[in-house]
């Protein structure tokens, strides 16, 4: 009814703007008075100088801070028109070979051996010759002359090492595409500074020999942290003998995200495996991974040659990431910035190598 | 008056030292009671266990995790007279060759040919000889022979690589200054695990063609992944010519900041350019950027020779950063773990190569 | 007694069950109401809205950015039945040599000279010589042929870079033990985006002629950017002598955590040294650090021979980190987001090296 609804809308209104306040009780008793600041203050001050100036316990994550050191191991034997029988080896097929967090293992190359400063002619090309004109995709630098190539086509001379790659050709399969069964060691050793916490991906309860022969399995040895190249790709989606063709890059993620209100023990790295490059076509420019290096030596007339290397390959970048929280800290507002005191809380403490080892463990 | 600043007075005292407290009313009714009880705990239990626990609401940003490939492309024709006429091409003046995120371009060198072990006199010094003497900054171990090293000057004699470097007079303008017309294309991948947040800075909406043939320029080509030398050392604020006489550091920044509550296309890098390394002598050393190393040759009778190159280069650091936000979760203290479900929220579905597309360009 | 139980028993009770409310006194004045609910609209207006949106005053936090360039100095002067007298200089024995972040000091080699393709007796194993098998661990690919090795061992021969290496003596003292004295110059440079703070490692109150002859002492020289590889060692905890043997990995950190809340002359870097490997042979696997490399060279039939290196060394690793924090705006809800802004309040200018100076140094 109309009646009711009026009714309702006053109801509306004064809920609206009704002001709403608390009756409260006031006791002018100075002995009461003083001691209800002197409480107030104490909380305050607690507040703004233990808790956020000392304890900075709003800052209850920290992120991780990594080293990583490879070591791959495996031999391949070619047979190639240009080189004969070949057998590779580590120092030939990774690059750099020193064992950094993202190395190149090589698996399709072409080579062009014998190049030295010279003129010769640029066999794609039959653009107008202009003297010291650099195409930016063309291979050197033009000398001005045009020069008969073929029986029908007229090029353009350029000064470059020559003679010319001739890059047309891919080797299919891939030349070195056997990599697939080669084996990388992979020791990570991470820390989070903020809680003093340092742990490798070597973990405590394994022992050397297990180490020395096992392979990475995420059923049986998720722990191994030996890993077949071919397997990684596999796990990434991808198949090593397509993906040898033209090169591409894998990511090796291990993470680290720990909840450091659990035992040390519970924090281990969880590795898994991605292809970071765009392998469709669409949306995308130089599909693959390569790129050319050069050997260098000097003929009997002491004249500079090189070999250069069209190098195809799959880079593998290992990415570690992670965060530790601490739940607990940050409910009751407190966080352990001694280590010592860390250590005792979560019962370990640490041996000669900084490890962290539980206390269990030594009795 | 003074009776009006008395009675001021004790009004302040009053409200300093007055205890204020609410008036309350209390129902003494168990059924009340218990359900008043049911729900504080049922609030408590859901902030605590759902909220804190299993969505880690307070968890509402993440940082980037990124790989990244380079290619630079161009030749150099130099005419010198220890080389003659040569052509720099690509594996020989970018370095490391296999187009990491960190890659310097030579721009300047001064090369010494045809060393051997032997000795030779120090040119630069006429301190004592001591055997064995290793000066840090010297050039090999003196021989503890003085030897003449011109009509007036004796000098002492070093075991080296002989004949030494002479790097007094750095060759002006830089022999590769045309470096600046370089072009570098970077691929860049980043992720944030938090979100299973996946994009590259190779655009969706920009086709192959278009990748091809685009250079970078802020205005007209802001998504093209190629960039010119020259044109990112003056978006630093730096003279190329000048900077490629003595080398330095440019550091390329892509900023992945994303705010993950608009739709994912919202979500581009930006590109900036700033130089890393102080050019200014004023609080430095060694000013600049420039490293040595050697191609090793052996020569007719099999002995070791090398040609040592003093590099001078612009070194670029690609240099991704970024870390996504997300208001609205921290807002309403929510925040999806599941990939799917956020796909969902945000209108979009993820195709084969993990990467996110808008629902609408399906339709 | 009992009573007094009953009697506190039912107080609990009643404190347990009894429910709370405070009393509210409602004004039902439209005037009144509607100021109050302007006024409320307001403090959630600029919460929401400036703070949270605008300010995003939560996110107090900033990592740092950083670059790094390095550059080792020294010579050493060995002599080998091998090579005779050989001085190593820098491009020799720092890989890569181009001043990296992380970079490895070659400490101990074992060279294995003219190398060229070919078969020979694989002297370590005895099993079944299969055609075309390639042992892991082995150094070549099996031809399925049983040479006589010695008088009484009979070994597969393998198609390898022959003659194989044989690294079973290590030389003792390391042949490079001498890098103890090497020094190498760090320059790092950092910033922090979300502050535009920005700082370098060679701090303004520094000379150029300091820099030239200091040596970081943690005591007397603390800013001092060069550091002897010996001392680094020795903080860590380890021997240089017994760690050039097989090498290993050593972390320098450079800790950047700031309080942006105190002046920036404050914010200095702190150096702190560690070794990152695991140097106990228990829970391990190929302690130390070692890798193989070559040089190659054409003889005079133009067949390609090589040099290979087995090296052991240390390999530093630069590792930056670092996290600004800024109290007074956590608590204040606020956050410069202006460079400018912040740099009037720090009392602080930037010149044009995009370094910030104290306002100070300028009367």
């Amino acid at each position: 009814s109309a009646m009711g609804c009026k009714n309702c809308c006053s109801i509306c209104l004064q809920c609206l703007f009704g002001y709403e306040t608390n009756v409260m009780l006031v006791i002018n008793n100075k002995g009461v008075g003083a001691l209800f600041r002197l409480i107030q203050f104490l909380i305050i001050a607690y507040v703004a100088v233990y808790v956020c100036w000392i304890q900075r316990a709003y800052q209850d994550t920290d992120s991780v801070i990594s080293s990583v050191s490879t070591k791959v191991k495996g031999n391949i034997l070619t047979n190639t028109s240009i080189e004969g029988v070949h057998v590779w080896d580590v120092p030939e097929y990774v690059i750099p070979p020193q064992g950094e967090k993202s190395f190149l293992v090589l698996t399709n190359v072409i080579q062009t051996p014998g190049q030295t400063q010279s003129k010769c002619p640029e066999c794609e090309s039959d653009s107008d010759c202009i003297e010291g004109h650099t195409e930016v995709h063309g291979n050197g630098v033009q000398t001005g002359h045009c020069v008969q190539y073929s029986d029908t086509i007229k090029t353009c001379e350029v000064q470059a090492w020559c003679p010319l790659e001739n890059d047309t050709i891919i080797p299919k399969p891939a030349l070195l595409g056997a990599a697939e069964h080669f084996t990388v060691l992979i020791k990570n050793n991470i820390q989070y500074p903020k809680f003093s916490f340092r742990k490798r991906n070597l973990l405590h309860h394994i022992n050397s020999t297990y180490l020395k022969n096992c392979t990475f399995d995420r059923k049986t040895d998720p722990h191994c942290p030996i890993f077949r190249l071919g397997h990684m790709v596999t796990e990434a989606g991808e198949d090593f003998s397509i993906m040898a063709l033209k090169g591409g890059i894998i990511g090796i993620f291990i993470d680290w995200n720990c909840d450091l209100d659990f035992p040390e023990r519970f924090c281990i790295p969880k590795y898994s495996f991605s292809r970071l490059d765009n392998k469709n076509p669409e949306n995308n420019i130089a599909p693959g991974y390569n790129f050319r290096f050069a050997k260098y030596y000097k003929n009997n007339k002491s004249i500079e040659t090189r070999t250069l290397i069209k190098a195809f390959g799959i880079r593998f970048d290992v990415i570690v990431f992670g965060m530790v929280t601490a739940i607990c800290d940050w409910v009751m507002l407190t966080c352990m910035k001694d280590r010592d005191q860390y250590a005792k809380r979560k019962f370990i403490h640490l041996n000669q190598n900084g490890d962290s080892v539980p206390l269990v463990s030594k009795s």
